[in-house]
């Protein structure tokens, strides 16, 4: 493994996702620098565009396991939910990725867990917490005063206004809008629930509840 | 108050929209620089995140009035007409704020009017007029030829098409979008209208009326 | 006309759409520089914002075509497709213009074909390749494993998820989404076919079909 200032990642997955997560963690200063892609099933060889080192489970042990951090690509909750439990058995770190300019200054209030991921041109407002192992794509505009949960996916485009709770395991389409809430009364976005691409949301959803159309209804 | 090559901006308002404006004010090269938080009912003390003053009526107009400019955070164009009125009859003076790298050029033929706000990763196209007291907040679009009254807002992700008029104290709901009109017959959302998130106008809105949906139609 | 370091390109199309363009264009370092514009109505004069040559079809043929490189920018996918053959004819060469720095790398695997176009704030994902004369506006999201082919125009904001395949002639209006496919079952846009403002196409579009409405239906 390259002997390098920058922490060395690990990205958990091997379709075009993780290429986009490849290209925006290369291209800003977070302070990682991917060297391995892997999956669960991989084994030994280079990854087919980057040329990097594609790992087996048994490298990752020996060799990466100790020395690098993990960021878990899939765009399914459930998929990075068990990724994560297995790797937590196995002792793995997680890396985060954001745009710390934009979340770091701490008048911001910004919150981002364990192995999450906000990606190129997502912005996010004021107080606003964000769970482990949730990813938040591209083009995404987070208002303040907003709470994510874990193992929560947002795709791109997508625009969750202010006063929202989004809770663990749920799934925002592309482009899907969530209105916003007061102090009073926050739109809650319940466990596992799905909003599909273009959906918007003007009340809470109950957990599990997949919705669709504008204004957004249970399928 | 700072003595300071910038010019000192009081944001009206407190909650996290304003939190998000004293966010790109600071961050933008803009020629700016908060130096305090008030409402009509603040009294004088710290703002809680970014521990700037809070201040008072009283206060502003002692200390504040002559010296600053002022920039009204409310989204609620109703509330910006109101307390523009106010703070215009005590004699106060007015910041802009938006990215003048991409408006300025003369040929770019962009016009803002006072008190009005673009924020973050808002693009505008050529020979587009923004009233007073305006606020575009984050990711809009806004095409060319594209006349914006008075106490206009206009919420995150919304896109703006070419050859549109959007008339004084109109609501534009996050992600909602205008299609394009023509040079001899521009989409023209009316005076007081509101398009609630992610509707889609593909034609003319009367004014003070509400329109719904994909495609919006009067609620 | 200038003798410059940059390639000299002609803009064809004289209204807010080009001047979009030529805003672009002007402040990306992407190796040309706008030295006229034109029609094929247009006669010699001034472009009346920029102060820039406005010329003729026969100054055209005698001083700039041989010495500059053209750029289609009308947004009608017709009519790009009519001017590009005229000009072809004439032995027309084409720019293209798009941000190198976010496509550029090998390992993206981008391909962008002649005479095509990516606005500000347009991001691709890896694996995507764009035809000849396709135009992609502004905040225009598309993801991997896309293909895009010629003459297609896509608004801004238009949302393009992964595994989709548009084919020549398309038009995406502003605000649209088109849901991601599969490896196996991609999703693809027929040629000729039109998704209005804020449609999201959830299923394959048959060619010259328009469709309309969340979630997208045939009108």
């Amino acid at each position: 493994m390259k002997d390098t200032a920058k922490r060395p990642m690990v990205l958990y997955g091997t379709s075009g996702q993780a290429l986009f997560v490849y290209d925006e963690v290369m291209r800003s200063g977070s302070g990682y620098e991917v060297v391995a892609f892997m999956d669960l099933d991989s084994e030994d060889g280079f990854e087919q565009y980057t040329q990097l080192p594609l790992i087996s489970l048994e490298t990752w042990k020996r060799d990466y396991a100790d020395s690098s951090y993990m960021l878990l690509c899939p765009g399914t909750p459930s998929i990075r939910r068990k990724v994560a439990k297995e790797f937590c058995a196995l002792g793995a770190r997680f890396a985060r990725h954001f745009d710390g300019d934009r979340t770091d200054a701490p008048w911001k209030a910004v919150d981002i867990g364990e192995g999450s991921y906000l990606g190129l041109n997502t912005l996010v407002g004021n107080c606003v917490k964000i769970g482990d192992h949730t990813q938040l794509m591209t083009n995404i505009n987070v208002g303040h005063d907003v709470t994510i949960g874990d193992y929560v996916t947002i795709a791109p485009g997508a625009i969750v206004s202010g006063y929202v709770e989004i809770e663990d395991d749920v799934f925002i389409g592309a482009g899907a809008i969530i209105s916003n809430g007061t102090p009073e009364k926050p739109i809650v976005i319940g466990q596992g629930a799905m909003l599909t691409a273009g959906t918007v949301a003007i009340r809470s959803v109950p957990p599990q509840t997949r919705i669709i159309g504008v204004p957004g209804r249970p399928l």
